[in-house]
């Protein structure tokens, strides 16, 4: 009889949804007893209901599985949201009262000043406001969110200088990839030998203010935010997947590229001490390699889960800038939440 | 009999010289009569010696014209130089010594102290480098040079707002055609689907110090460069012509989006006033719709001689963030030079 | 007071009525009066009600002008239909019959026994089958019809060769252009370094079809379907404009590949001579450059309206083969519709 | 001590030379001990010979091997041959000569009389021409052949329906990828939003031929060739890896498309018998989703071996059509060798 822990995804359906799934395939500490989605899909099979875009194909015993409706009830003790922030806001809600442990990719509750919006090697931390959160809301669940997929490229690789040097004012223009508007998401005939210079949904006001709550330190029972400014210019480009990111940042203590590759390239925190399941060996790779990274060689770095960094130079406005490259389905997106909770269950919360 | 000016092109065979071949067909002022090139293709007629990669056909009475070799005996006032930066300066010399007037937009002597590097609707005084040039060299001749591809968005998008406001810092991260990459530049395996974040040949030290140049102010018989810093990020993204750049400006004087956007639209300057015949109506167009400039929407705007100024707004980090994009082959190569050349036809000095 | 024909756009505010919109500005014979789209657009004026998307902005007089519900009462002789086939039938029926000329780019009519399926240069005879349409649906207008998009290129390559050595099979593999589609089409993602190899909507099936009622002869009140087979292959690139495709051919009569190469370059017909003001000097185009032609190169050949034919060669298992390409939204569309228009204008029909 | 077959590899450097040390790694019968390439190679380590561009890093242990010149002298029995055909004719000569077996996948020798044009799921009784080769001249090494990228696909999905119901005319259209045409290939300029319908080298003619003798019968000391009609148009469209191939084809006896099916579904072969280690598990996947095989998708079938087979339908023109995807540099380059290797050893030719 399995051991493991029993969680569900919200959402299944969708692309993150799909993402949860296939990463979930094979986990050795969870596994995924249910699906979830809207009442489009409820009550046919994961097979009939989704639209399968992975590159793997649908877990052999999923493929007839019912599809339930996103309503406590579920027979799991974790559930993966990879809800539409349309939605999302509520049905999270109602599953944290009804005493799952929620873990979100969608964006409603990350600035939620109770809400963990955690990132396991720079925050862990923040775990300590679910003590909080339940216990002015009366929740005997909890919500626990990633970052945006544009977030955390950035902070996976300001938050170790900031550590060392403090980060006082950044500015990062993005490249994203396609995948990061959702499915079907742009069309191709926009795409086709072009550029589009706006990403909505309020994407560069994430840029600015999650990096200064994960970075932030607990204050009580709070989060005091990092006192750091950033300035955030996106853009999507026709990428598959991976977002590319130029950032120039101005450090409080002067560090020279050297040090500043040093200090990222050795970068380790918990999950890595920990040993979790979808750590990668390192959160950051610093590539000396003057054209790279590139998103479809380096997206992959640590089976997607590790940011890599190159063209680390000497900024003439600031101090440092480079480029950072993640992969905004995987540590972007499921794969945060999946290593979110691998920390939960290593720190002994569900 | 024509009265038109005998022009020349060095490098005809090239990528920028095909599209000074193409610019240049039916011109008011200008008459191609000379076709150079290198010692390869010399002797050859011009269809024969070129892969002709303009979407006009080669002009009817140039296909059969013998190449000349770059040397001086052309018979020609005038010659614009499409050449190599591994060949270009001493075959320039060369010309300017023999007594023509060589309108280059090759990178070799843009810095030059006694070089104009001339964007006529920016600093059109500065042309009066060339009495010094020729005093100093003892040219009868003269080279005057026009910016960098990537240079020209940025710089007619800060230059009015250096004049109006001074411009201090500037971080520049740019999303740039393939084309300014010259032909065959990328091989099409590593560009589908990617992103490169590196642009070879000096490209961000070039962004980096030709503004200043350029926003500079005659000082006696010198250039005295902007006091400015600009810190520059260059990508190649798969898109044919026009480039992108995404812009965080600090200010000498506070100004509002609006202020910024109104001194933008308004620009107009001395080829506008001289009705240059390459020049735009409008230097700058400002567009409100949140999603553009776009590459592939954009950039033949003003024949492609404007730049396109959108998403104006606070910067966070400084005072004031845009997008600016703008025709790397037209505005930003072979057109600017012939606008240089219609700036110095237009003040009698050729 | 303009002396021209009042004409309005069924469906003006999608793609393809886009595109009507844009190539009769300025029209020579035919004024642009009425602009019509469903009941969600009705009301609104152009401006608003449409997602722009020609490289052409919307001609300043229709910017403001009221849509209309696309019901008779249009203050116009020609109505142009670029509606959905879900419901272009009954629409542009209830137009005939109230004595509008329609012409039409939808398929719900083509293949009907008493309707043209023209193409001026092909068939301009079969026009005779709109006295049997008027007088068996007791209508005072009429409806004519232009091919599909991917027919189009292929009629035009086979026609010539029919009429001069027969043509007994045919088999066409296609790769056609994301606007095909419509708008949005596909997803981005699904198309970057992708082909998808099927096109839905019975595009096979038409392009096995509606040539042979194109090519046939009218017999009494009826087309006599050529005696031709058709297998067709359609595949979707990332192409912005133009459909290619790679025809092999079995004639009646053998013919090298100079004599299909000489018919094709020399072939000629009514509106050429008649001038019609869409009419392209040649309708097809011959290359002997051994990679042409090229969507990005050659699609606007002859303003759109000309097919561009290379590589014609003999063909190991068939007597010749060739590639053919054509603009689908100019000559495979709207341009295809307005030049029907112009025919039956010239012939006095409306 | 390692019991395996050393193996070297005969243009290391280049596009298909870093496929077979790629997919020479670990490899369980062979050891790759060799790297040989061109004179300016020689003597360098592959690390810094070679613009690496797979996606797994260089084999450690092969980083800082030196590269030795392309003579007979290498330490090993079989050598793989990536070299261009501008040399590979006489250098593979050299080795066999020299007693090594040159598995090649260059064109030079595939259609000699005396040399195995071999697929080992259709001919492997082809490999007893190698014994007049030997016999022929005077050599006690031999050369073994894999077909062009482009006819193994073709091949692979014709041959069941030969063996079962014979090919008698096939019309073919190709969509190759960019890969094919070998590193740096296209100009990315030249296929952003294109098709280019011309690949030169010959391609047609390969696929028209190779597939005769390699579905050809052993005939005494020599090959019959398979009484068979191929016509070939190829194209080459903006993807990275993977063939796509429209196939039209009449059959010796009819058969449904269901018939078709089950038949390549059902088809295995020498290699699966004997559990080659690069075999696939089936040589041909049939798909019946509508719009599938796409070279994203499917590209690695069966780790790149397996071709995959959709859209199987009745043709108007001849019985039976489809579509085939093959990885064209696994499958079609660097794998195919492989296997044919992996067969001469299990059948104790090596």
């Amino acid at each position: 009889m399995s051991t493991k822990i029993k969680v569900g995804v919200l959402g299944a359906t969708g692309a993150v949804g799909q993402k949860f799934v296939t990463l979930l395939e094979d986990h050795p500490w969870f596994e995924l007893t249910e699906l979830a989605a809207s009442d489009r899909s409820a009550g046919k099979t994961y097979k009939d209901a989704t639209a399968w875009r992975q590159y793997k194909p649908i877990p052999e015993q999923l493929k007839n599985q019912a599809i339930k409706p996103c309503e406590p009830g579920l027979d799991c003790r974790i559930v993966f949201s990879g809800l539409d922030s349309s939605v999302a806001g509520e049905i999270e809600k109602g599953f944290a009262q009804a005493g799952y442990i929620v873990v979100s990719n969608s964006r409603n509750h990350r600035m939620d000043e109770d809400v963990p919006l955690l990132v396991p090697e720079v925050n862990p931390d923040h775990l300590a406001l679910i003590k909080s959160q339940q216990a002015k809301r009366g929740w005997s669940g909890a919500i626990v969110t990633n970052p945006n997929c544009s977030t955390i490229g950035l902070v996976l690789a300001l938050a170790p200088l900031h550590q060392k040097f403090g980060v006082k004012r950044v500015v990062v223009v993005t490249m994203q990839a396609l995948s990061g508007a959702g499915y079907p998401g742009h069309s191709a005939i926009d795409m086709v030998g072009n550029v589009i210079p706006f990403i909505g949904g309020g994407e560069e006001e994430k840029m600015e203010t999650e990096p200064l709550k994960i970075m932030g330190s607990m204050d009580g029972n709070a989060v005091r935010f990092a006192d750091c400014l950033i300035s955030a210019h996106t853009n999507r480009v026709s990428v598959e997947d991976g977002h590319m990111e130029c950032v120039s940042v101005e450090l409080g203590k002067k560090a020279t590229p050297d040090e500043v590759a040093h200090v990222l390239a050795n970068f380790s925190s918990l999950p890595q001490e920990l040993r979790l399941p979808s750590a990668p060996e390192r959160p950051v790779i610093v590539t000396d390699q003057r054209d790279r990274p590139q998103p479809r060689f380096d997206r992959d770095t640590g089976n997607g889960m590790s940011a890599v960094v190159g063209r680390i130079r000497e900024c003439p406005v600031f101090d440092i800038r480079f480029v950072v490259l993640s992969h905004n389905t995987i540590r972007g997106a499921a794969g945060a939440a999946i290593l979110n909770a691998e920390l939960m269950k290593a720190k002994e919360m569900v």
